[in-house]
């Protein structure tokens, strides 16, 4: 991995999901051929380890520190950058990860607003944040905006006036969300040094067309592929492609949505895909049949043959 | 007025403010010259009535007729299409309306759900859109879909599912909601006749991209000269430009929301932006002091500059 | 009914339901039946006409004003009180009804907020209020407060803010939400001409230690007879035997809402258990089955045998 | 502290503030202190520790054993019962936080939802709790259910269904919700040896009179004498004298939430009130100064004299 400084994050990121053992332990070994089959069957060299799709919330501390190194480890010479998201809800666990993150020598982090005890202004989040990054004040950071999950509707351009004052290192945002004149907002307001990483998959291309440089996604971990074309029918100026393509991703989630789909569908889903061994999820969690998955790979398989 | 099975809806259309006297009853002679300064000043040619900008839901009956009448009678060879939106919480009000919207010969009518008593299913919403359709079968019909104004989350793409079996003269949807991947499926579900009309005005670009024949909206009456430029960019494959504009356009409206925006502040901006005396709102939307009004047309006018 | 200056409101009163036809139109010959029913039947001499229960938003202006002249006509010299909702989304049909009622000698008008357009402040929605309640100066004012419907969470103590001077007929509330601590605050703030009915009948027990004064629901129409019971009790300090009867309709109300239950299911059930022809409800609401209120009924006679 | 076994667990119990020093770490030797004011100015001899009033989302693993330790320590001899809160996003976690409080000898945990990855049914989060338990077999364990922190809407009472099978030394709710029905079916559900604990103080007597055994809630660390004479007043059949100290918390809180009111404001409150030195909220909750504070100090004097 290349001196974080140098290198802006674009392009497609896989929000990695946490391999488990059947008992529900973090299952290192996998790891290795994890990243083999993101570089070489998807084409993405870019992960976002420990964020929502990997459950960090469901995690204790050290396993996050373990997984963080493992990627890290696995990770070089083969992957691009390695975002370790290192939010949390305590300002104290989350520095602990951060520090850790610098330690290892991850390529940035990536810090979630709070959500029990939800910030009441965007003042107070930026100084959570600011909080965060100080512990590892030389790594990219980046804000990850979920507002469906946390519950915290902040706009994300709200926080980020001034941040770069505030927090030296700052490099963009992971902007999950539907509100697309917030994100352009964030675009319009962004330095050239900065990322703006879109993260609700089933729209990427309308995010692209107002300023977004990047993906982080859970679907990248097995239609990257596609994806790929997508963007580089943008960047071409084939609209009409790029919108084919996001019409199937769209019928792909639509039918997943209507079986049934959470982090724990998408694992087995990923599992069924790739060939890994990824295990069950979590609890409150609860793990997936293979039949279920399956007929969502089908289905996959149908719309993007 | 063209023959509405002639024409397909597509380019931007103005949701218009129902005029009031100081005292707060309608105020139908100022419609004329409001039509002449939408074609003459803006460019835009085709209207929506009786609409959320028009504070349908705080109309009589009766007042909603004789808007639409002084509507079309005004329009006459000066609007391209002049679409009536007749939903109302009572299906027998709408029926009402519809009827009265083919007598008086208007271009299409448009329906939104009902939010008091919200529809539970897909099923249930699209059985009460046809009834009121059959109050007028020869009507282009639109689904107006605005979910933060009612509360019914139900997927715009799920109400789609067969509609053209019970409303034979279904012609589209004008879609006012941020989940731009229920657009995107309504857009590949869409038959060649039907206009998919976008209606959050802030994130039209991405809403173009994926799909949208047109707009509806009510900023279009003020700004509408400007978003007929984004518009063309975007059909020239001009990416940049287009985006350039949808900022301008971000960046009024976050300052409109700053310092506080609804339709009675809307409507007081339009009337001085355009010179027209559009009066106050009705309750329980409060009247808008010109000094706020003003301090956003100054905004605008320096954005757009 | 005798003069509405001098009786306070308290007890029960049955929110009606509204009689259609087969064919969907209002069915006013059932009313006189319907008062019958209540009273000797349930022992329940208030009705609360035209409310959510009635399904008024569903109906015209002109079926509003039929219901109310017909609950008058035929509840003379049967019921004590005949209060009539009068809210609408628009401030003008509300004033149309609140004049047609003080004509035909109603007890009591009611107003909800309107939700389409929601009041932002306490003020707005008491501005509201008061040009509805100025078209019937004479007639006892109440404030509907239904927050989960309508969407509108201004506290109603905030709405009854100086009240008394801006309406001077204002004589109560029909509170219809969970927040107990505002209900108090409401009871802690009230006049003695005032009346605090509470409105969710499953949590009755829990607002009449609070200070409520009476309690409007629909399921007083086929359970009033047991819940006067609970009322008495509770006079006579007996809170033991309170609380049992207040167990029975919160068991009864979860198997409904576990089989599924709303304004169709909840007339359909009465006219199960009243043998009165209520009919069908209006769309959006969908038709219940009669085997499905049947189940209910069938619970509620082993619940209160 | 007597064996859990044998003791039911009523009246009234400190939802415990952490105390913190002015640079943030948790600070032990407040809480010797702490205790003695409960017992001997408030007359509160129970304490819920590490709960959302004591920021234990906001604190690391560590420091809640720290805490625990501390609480357990000190209150040997002067309380009754220290119940910990072990709940967290993680259920690993909160394993290792019941082993520990089964170690240091606690009266009893309770479990929260994890709210971040929200269970999706009343099964999964049975299994959740049963996880926790399972760690500290021989401890009490209560639900604690605080919906609009959590935004898990699961009804308690189907929680609760059959959870004596999975988890024997279940023995009671903290109930901090509005949905009194949910609260009472509960207490109609409950066994003998439950307890039914409310947590929403300013409707405490409507959940009293519908079966609350008990009390678990913040203000009881400074009004608790007072609201004792509620509860007293209340056993005694007295339901004005009830009614009216209700009705004083209702006031006072109603001014806290006029001026602002959160964790950090009520932990200021409190250092005000008792002398204590409780020190400033951890991120994101923001310091409250110490005049916001006395302002609602004096409020309660002039209330409470």
């Amino acid at each position: 991995m290349a001196s974080a400084a140098e290198k802006k994050l674009t392009g497609l990121v896989a929000a990695t999901f946490t391999p488990f053992t059947p008992q529900g332990e973090i299952n290192l070994p996998v790891i290795g051929d994890y990243i083999d089959y993101l570089r070489e069957t998807q084409g993405v060299c870019n992960v976002f380890v420990n964020g929502t799709t990997g459950e960090s919330m469901s995690l204790s501390v050290e396993e996050r520190k373990k997984l963080a190194e493992e990627w890290c480890k696995r990770g070089h010479g083969k992957l691009e950058q390695v975002i370790v998201h290192v939010g949390s809800m305590s300002v104290k666990e989350s520095k602990e990860l951060a520090r850790h993150a610098a330690e290892i020598g991850v390529d940035g982090i990536a810090v979630i607003s709070p959500s029990f005890f939800k910030p009441k202004t965007a003042g107070a989040l930026r100084t959570f944040l600011q909080e965060v990054a100080s512990a590892a004040p030389n790594l990219p950071f980046y804000f990850y905006h979920l507002p469906a999950f946390t519950g915290v509707n902040i706009p994300a351009r709200d926080v980020l006036e001034g941040i770069e004052q505030l927090i030296p290192s700052f490099r963009g945002v992971k902007f999950s969300g539907n509100d697309l004149m917030d994100f352009g907002l964030c675009a319009s307001y962004s330095q050239p040094s900065w990322s703006l990483l879109y993260g609700v998959d089933e729209q990427l291309l309308s995010a692209l067309v107002i300023g977004a440089n990047g993906a982080v996604g859970s679907t990248y971990n097995y239609v990257g592929c596609h994806i790929k074309n997508l963007m580089s029918a943008f960047e071409n100026g084939d609209l009409v492609q790029a919108k084919a393509i996001q019409f199937k991703l769209q019928e792909l989630l639509k039918y997943a949505v209507q079986v049934g789909f959470d982090v724990g569908v998408n694992k087995q889903l990923m599992s069924e895909i790739s060939g890994l061994t990824l295990g069950p999820p979590r609890l409150p969690v609860e793990p997936c049949s293979s039949a279920h998955a399956q007929s969502i790979k089908q289905k996959l398989i149908s719309i993007f043959a």
